[in-house]
């Protein structure tokens, strides 16, 4: 049963924490750890890491066990809104893996971390006990600081109830994979940007699963708007970025570059292709290293044999 | 050493003897079969594989013994070009695997077709053995039935100085990925692929590294340009297909939609990705899937560890 896990730390700046937290996560057998990226103005990390739900689970304990020790909320400031030293912690499903699986990871996840670690954890998404505790934006309110006060009202769903003197909480969830986009735009006017987003992100009459905000730095004359696809497969990202390009465009504005935060799923990919290039379709099997990997994390992934086609030949024209 | 081999066998449409063919390849030992197409008009089957060289070696030639034996050219018909049963075997290094490993693959299959099934054999592309023998088009220039005479003057590079009585010859060769795509234009007039063909081919003055023919077929009132791009990196997918919706708008004609033929090089997929996302960086290693294969056959695959970034966060928005 493949999962993906993007633990998310509230450090991104100390070098030796962050290498510590990657050893640590990286030793555990049956894990590959994709990718480490840290964030200066935000304070945080977003760790990647996939294989076998059961050591994935082994993993994420162990670097959450670092996170506990080395990271210390009551120091820690930055941009990003955050609970605890291990901020987030959601668990993803990929390729046949049912959400299920994933939701009862975060469980077993969130009872050893409340437990072992005594660190409280709400559970948020297709984890959440409560509708109120879906949605990520919600379970963080308030953050490290209004932790006490919170919970006195709201108590976790494991572990003690009061937050780890120095760790917090902690958001345990379940979900699908989601597509973090980053889209420079070719001017230094952040009420464009402004502008832009809140066309664009379904909470106020845009894309439906899309999340889009304006960030209030300007990076060599251009402004920013980060977009999160939440819901990938029903609005995919050519759509959310074409949106981007039209909404700007009224302001005589035009797409500068975009850029990629952490990890895609193959099939965004191929879905973007399809849309640009206007491809009949396109699948796994039809591209040579997803068909050669050939394993449970690459969804639908056959040899095929086709009888019968008209008029194309490989070595053909 | 992974490489990929699509051999070309001169039957499209007799299933015993395609399900032979895939049969006898699929059972080798360390080789995945990952496709068999078979064209009815052009009379052809295409098949691809891939794994280590040896192995992908053994298979094409257990394969190449069924063709020999089951396929016949002196009562074969079909619109499309062909020297013999195998018609076509290239082999193509996949990613770190140099070329010249795959001209050795070559020479050494082309040595075991001759001396072993009694086949002559020219060799083409990067394993040619003259530069006039470089381009597929002139190998194979007088087809089956102008063998005997063309082998006088012009010796195979291994195997008998004369056709094989109903297998033919064979061109073996050595190059990088071929992607082979059909793009179908909202007319049905065939004068209109044709000048777009002409247009976008480097023959005729259009893309390096881009064959373009026009089909002389309409499907469903369509006209249907088939292109070939020889060089990948160098002229990517979407300059070509762009320059395809220009011409043909030049006629207020334009993309109806497009077909991929064959298999697609996972850098292909990505490559076209930036140009229309805008992205200023795309990896193998952002891509969930392909970051977990992991493997010799995917281009630069490493963990990431990246510290320092600015103003973004996964699960940010």
């Amino acid at each position: 049963m493949w999962v993906e896990c993007i633990p998310n730390f509230s450090e991104g700046t100390d070098k030796k924490i962050l290498e510590h937290l990657f050893i640590t996560a990286s030793e555990r057998p049956g894990v590959r750890v994709l990718g480490l990226e840290g964030d200066v103005d935000h304070n945080r990390a977003v760790m990647t890491l996939a294989g076998d739900g059961e050591a994935v689970l082994q993993a994420v304990l162990a670097a959450a066990t670092v996170a506990v020790r080395e990271i210390d909320l009551t120091r820690q400031t930055g941009t990003h809104p955050r609970l605890g030293s291990l901020d987030v912690v959601p668990f993803v499903p990929l390729g046949s893996t049912p959400m299920a699986y994933a939701v009862d990871l975060a469980e077993r996840f969130g009872k050893a971390v409340g437990e072992d670690l005594g660190v409280p954890v709400y559970l948020y998404e297709h984890a959440a006990s409560r509708p109120e505790r879906k949605n990520l934006a919600d379970v963080r309110r308030g953050q490290f600081e209004g932790l006490a006060a919170r919970m006195r009202v709201d108590p976790p769903d494991f572990g003690p109830g009061a937050p780890h003197p120095t760790a917090g909480a902690m958001a345990v969830g379940a979900r699908f994979p989601l597509i973090a986009f980053n889209v420079f735009l070719t001017t230094d006017d952040l009420a464009i940007a402004r502008a832009v987003a809140r066309a664009v992100r379904g909470s106020s009459g845009g894309l439906v699963g899309v999340k889009a905000l304006a960030m209030d730095t300007v990076h060599r004359g251009r402004v920013q708007v980060s977009l999160n696809l939440v819901d990938y497969p029903t609005t995919p990202l050519p759509t959310a970025i074409e949106m981007v390009r039209r909404e700007a465009g009224r302001f005589g504005v035009a797409i500068a570059e975009t850029e990629l935060v952490g990890l895609l799923p193959a099939q965004a990919l191929m879905d973007s292709l399809r849309y640009y290039l206007q491809l009949s379709h396109l699948e796994a099997n039809q591209v040579v290293e997803l068909a050669l990997a050939g394993s449970d994390y690459i969804p639908a992934n056959q040899s095929s044999l086709h009888f019968g086609g008209h008029g194309h030949s490989e070595e053909g024209v």
